[in-house]
Parts: C-alpha cells; structure tokens; sequence
C-alpha cells in the first residue's frame, strides 16, 4: 500500500476527526475507495474506536432512482437511527463514473434530497469530514495521468496545517466584524451581499481535507446583483456549465447555462432555500494551483471566491440570525484571480488575486 | 447483466424478506457482489422500499482485528440503532479472498464475537435471508471454473419451492413430536440427543437462499456420544479440517482436528453455549450434488446432516425450554450418504440418505 494513503487516514482520523476510544465512527465510501477504508480500520482500530462502513455505490443509487416511484422516497429510518448515534463521519469520494446519474430523471432529485435532508441535519452534529481518494476515473475527469492525479491529491493534503490556518485567520477576522461583501469579476460578476452578525470559520482540513477556505453565510436576502460562474458545476452526474445567476432580495430571478439548463432548473426548483445563497467561501490553498473539476479541491484553490445555493452551514449562522434552510448545498465557484476584486465594507481586501497583507498588493490595477 | 443475477433479486426481494412499500431494508455486502446490490436497488426501489447497504469488506475487517486491543471491541453502537430500525435484512456472500483473515490472532474472534451479539440478536428480529452472489474466489474454493460455479449457484437457487417445501415438511413433522435423535455413521459418529419439546423448521428458502433444509435445536444438556465432520469448517478465514467432538452432558469434553486445532479451541472457548449444540439440521436440496465447502449450500445438500456449535435457532426454542446462547453458530456437517441411519425415537427414518418415504427404503441395508 501507497505510504501516503496511511498518512492520509492518520490525518482523517488524528487530526480532522479527533477519533476518541470508543467512538461510533461511520465510513462512508464507493468501490474505488477500498485501499483508504482499509487504512482507515487499522488507523481506527488503533484508537480503539468502532467503524461500519456504509457502502456508495452510484450504479445501484441509479438503479433505484430510476425505479422508484417518485412519491416513495422518504427518509430512511435506519440511516437516520446511525447517524443519531455515530460520532464522527469520515465520508471519501473516488469516482468509478461520474455520470452513473446522467440517465436518471432530474425530477427524481428533488424527492430524493429531500428525504436525505433530516440525515444530513444529523450529520452536521456529528465530527465529520469529506476527503478524495485518487481513483483513475477522477483522474480522467481531471484531464491528468493517474500518477499525477494521486500526486495532486496527495500534494494538497500533505500541508502544514498549522502554518494554513494562521494565514487564514487574517482574512477570518476581517471577515468576523464586516457588514457588506462586493465581488466583482470581469464583465458578468458584481454580486453584493451582507454578512452582518454572521460567524466567519476557517475551514484548514478540519470538515475538508484538503481544507483551505474560509466561509461564512450572507443574511439571505440581501444578495443582489449578478454572478457568472468559470468552473461547471457537477450535479447528479450531469455537467453544469457556463452557470449565470442574477440574484433580486436574495432569491435567483434569472438563471441560464450553457450546457445542462434543466439540471440546473431542477437544482433551484429542490425547494425555496435552494434559489438562495447559503455560502460564501473564500479559497485559499495555494498548493492547488488548478481547476480539475472537483469542488473539494476547486472551492479551495487559491484566487477562487465560491457560492454555494442551498443550505447554510450551522456554524456561521448565530441562532438570532436568519437561517437558510435547504436540501441541497450545491457550490459554485469563480476565478477572482485577474480582472476583479474583493471588497469589504467598501474597502478592497484583495485585488487580481492578491490580499492586502500581500506583497505586490499595492502594484495590483 | 446476466438476467439470472436480476431473478435472483426478486426472489430475494419478493419471496425470502417479502419487502413491502416503506420498508427500511440492510443491504449487508462485500465488493465481490456489486452486481447483485445493484440488482437489489433496482428491485427495492421496484417496491417503494428503502435500502442502505453495510459495505462488508474483509481487508478492513482484518486490519482491524490486528490494531485493536481485545479489550476495547464493544458493542457498535450505531450499527445497532441500525438493526433496530430495519424491516429486512439481505446479507449477501462473495468472496475476494476467504483466507483475508488468517493473519489475525485468533484470540481477538471471541471479544469481536461477543461484541456482535447484540446486533446479531437484534437482526434475528427482523426478516432476513443469507445469499450467495457467484465469484471467482468461491468458485476456486470450490475447485470449479467460475462459469461451472455460476451455474451451480444458480441452479441451486432457480427451484420449485413449494415442491421442496413440501417434501421437507413431512421430515418436520416426523421430528416435530419426537423425542430422540440417533445419527450413525461409521466408525466415528454415534451421537444421541433429546428435541423432546423442541420446533422443528422448514426451510424452504426463506432465510437461507438456496434453502433446503429441516432443522430444530436439540435441549443443551442432552447431547451424548461422538460425531466426526466429513466437511472443513471455515472460521475467520481459518479453515478446520476433521473435527472430532465428544460430548457428554451437552457439553464438548474432547476436541481435535488435523488442522486448524487452535482456531476450533478458540471457537469453543468464545463462550459456554460455544461448546454445546445450538442446531441439529438435515440437508434436503438435491439440487445441491456435491459439497463446496460453502456451508450455505453444503448444509443443504441431500442426504447430510449437520450440528451447529453455538446459538440456538430462537423459533425452534418454545420459551418454556432451555435455549443455548453463544455469540457464534458454527456448522459442522456429516456426510449420511453411505454406512449411516438417522433414528427418531428408536426408528429409523433415512438409511444411507435415503427416507422412509422414498423409493428403495425397505432395500437399503
């Protein structure tokens, strides 16, 4: 076994999840994943905690959802009844085919999300944690070899966190006490929200790993303006791309793409938070330094500010702020790294990808 | 995908677990049997049901077992708030490498064993079924090619039911009044005990699929006499050859094997109700004509008979008897096709694995 796949299951477990003796750990994993879950249970087995590995598999997910009628989906009482007594959640995605969903009826998702939406809330209460594991088929996806698919992986999770977290924090703390967030990219994008009252997190591998981004929750209706997203959105194994949104009172009014529309009308139509912003994220992990199709990678690449439409994430919103609630969390992201700016509170915090505390911020346009 | 892998779902679906609309079903399965988890999904979402599957993968299991201190295996807390919510459960046999376990210390099976006994007992609760999905390793177990292993796999599950249901009925009902049981076979099998009071079941494939089978449990302290197993024993990827028990007063006093020795003392040192008899079964699908060492078919196989170590079968053991409890229910089976008669109450009922109400019984020697 690949040394490095033992020191990312140290990772997942010492430092993302803080795996404690006697913790009900869930894995959740696909087929392609096996060499991570078998490092996983030695690495649990050594902290004396207690896994069961709940099985992905998209080509049976896809089987059922083309059979079921769409008024059966329901909650899964027992996926539920897990999740109330697990304590940390170690969920891997490694793809065999990133399309298994393309021919199933997008009407179907709505449903589907929906019945997940009570687990998903359970999840949130637990220690939990997303990661990759390199699978060829990710690669491909990636426009990479296999070797430097798994190199880039590795290489983004390989970090010092420590030193990540700290550079981070500046940005967090500017965030923490801001009411107003501009972002303006190129021709398509000036999108202005607030985030008054609004708790600002540094994401470095703790719920990701790789982490790299820090994020906080606008107050949903005061998203105004327009947004043009550079990276296509995957959604149920269909391909978003060329992703416009123009946002009124925080609701999406107008919404276009150039490739898979109806997948993207679907998303928006999953229920009311869905047509709202529920993330602002921030990214920056500078040792990933491309777009490869994968949100947990892309969303924290460096000079990438993303959106996610749905659900807000519990831990930026204080509980006398308001909440956006969804089944979906589908997040969407744009290059800021030329040709824009940020700005807070009607100052600019950075400029063509270049924070305040940078050097050359001064010399930027 | 072989259309038989899709009839095998529906009878799993529809006749072993009889899954109805809102059902909370526990797809239990290794990688080996993707195909059929597939075709399940298909079949479930068919019936508006609703499937989580638990990924059984040996290669975790094992690493594992190795990092664990016995003292810290413990009930899952999780996985039992699983069963308890669960309507069916499908577990789903395939092997990737039967061996995976060999290189765990045996002395970690008996806390895992224990450890389980309460998610075991909560499934005894549910309605649930034991299959097999045809793969190359069981096929080498086997010593068949994979494609002569499909076949006979499909073949045993591809029957009448109810012709089988009622040929075996009339051995249940034999057994049903009865006292005594006698089995002889050889030199080495002379083994008497008492079911004075005890159900006898009929499985025609509703728990076990293939089925075929007519079992009851004997009372514990009744069994008497010597039994030697013409079949190995596979337990924790461990394989056991020869088994020779003696028991006096239900218990287990004498022990060997020729190979394997320690993993049968460990089995029997899991618990008290480990050396005692929890099952005594006779194999009755001649669709089964030659031993796998796969105990879900080889138990079934005409004209056999077997004991299991461990746990008592719940629906044989009316709650005014003595029921045995083990964490393990290990079947070991004798070959009572030749030199062999199997006595109730004094007379004999099949003489070299043939019945009384069969052709050529009076002719038998």
């Amino acid at each position: 076994m690949d040394d490095r796949i033992r020191r990312h299951a140290e990772v997942l477990v010492d430092y993302c999840t803080e795996i404690e003796p006697g913790d009900a750990v869930l894995v959740r994993a696909p087929t392609a994943a096996e060499d991570l879950v078998v490092a996983l249970y030695e690495r649990i087995g050594e902290r004396g905690a207690h896994p069961v590995t709940e099985w992905l598999n998209p080509r049976a997910g896809r089987a059922y959802a083309r059979a079921m009628d769409p008024d059966d989906f329901d909650t899964k009482a027992h996926q539920l009844a897990t999740m109330r007594e697990t304590d940390a959640v170690i969920m891997i995605k490694a793809s065999e085919n990133a399309a298994e969903g393309s021919d199933v009826d997008p009407a179907k998702s709505q449903p589907s999300s929906r019945a997940k939406q009570p687990v998903l809330q359970e999840r949130l209460e637990t220690r939990w944690v997303i990661t990759q594991h390199p699978a060829p088929r990710d690669a491909q996806r990636a426009e990479m070899s296999t070797a430097a698919w798994t190199d880039y992986v590795y290489d983004a999770i390989d970090r010092d966190w420590a030193a990540q977290r700290e550079r981070q924090q500046r940005v967090v703390e500017r965030l923490d006490d801001a009411h107003t967030v501009r972002v303006v990219s190129g021709d398509g994008t000036d999108l202005r929200l607030s985030i008054a009252g609004m708790t600002t997190i540094n994401d470095a591998g703790k719920r990701n790993m790789p982490g790299g981004e820090v994020a906080t929750s606008p107050v949903p209706d005061t998203v105004e303006g327009e947004i043009r997203f550079d990276v296509p959105l995957y959604r149920h194994g269909r391909e978003i791309r060329d992703v416009r949104l123009v946002f009124e009172d925080g609701i999406v009014v107008d919404h276009a793409a150039t490739h898979g529309a109806d997948a993207l009308r679907s998303l928006l139509e999953t229920d009311d938070g869905a047509r709202r912003v529920g993330e602002l994220g921030v990214g920056m992990n500078r040792g990933i330094d491309c777009v490869t199709d994968n949100i947990l990678f892309d969303e924290k690449m460096g000079d990438t500010v993303h959106l996610a439409l749905g659900n807000a994430m519990e831990e930026c919103v204080p509980d006398d702020r308001p909440f956006n609630e969804s089944a979906v969390h589908a997040d969407i992201l744009v290059d800021v790294s030329h040709d824009s700016r940020l700005e807070v509170d009607g100052e600019v915090i950075q400029r063509d990808g270049t924070f305040w505390f940078e050097a050359g911020f001064d010399e930027a346009s």
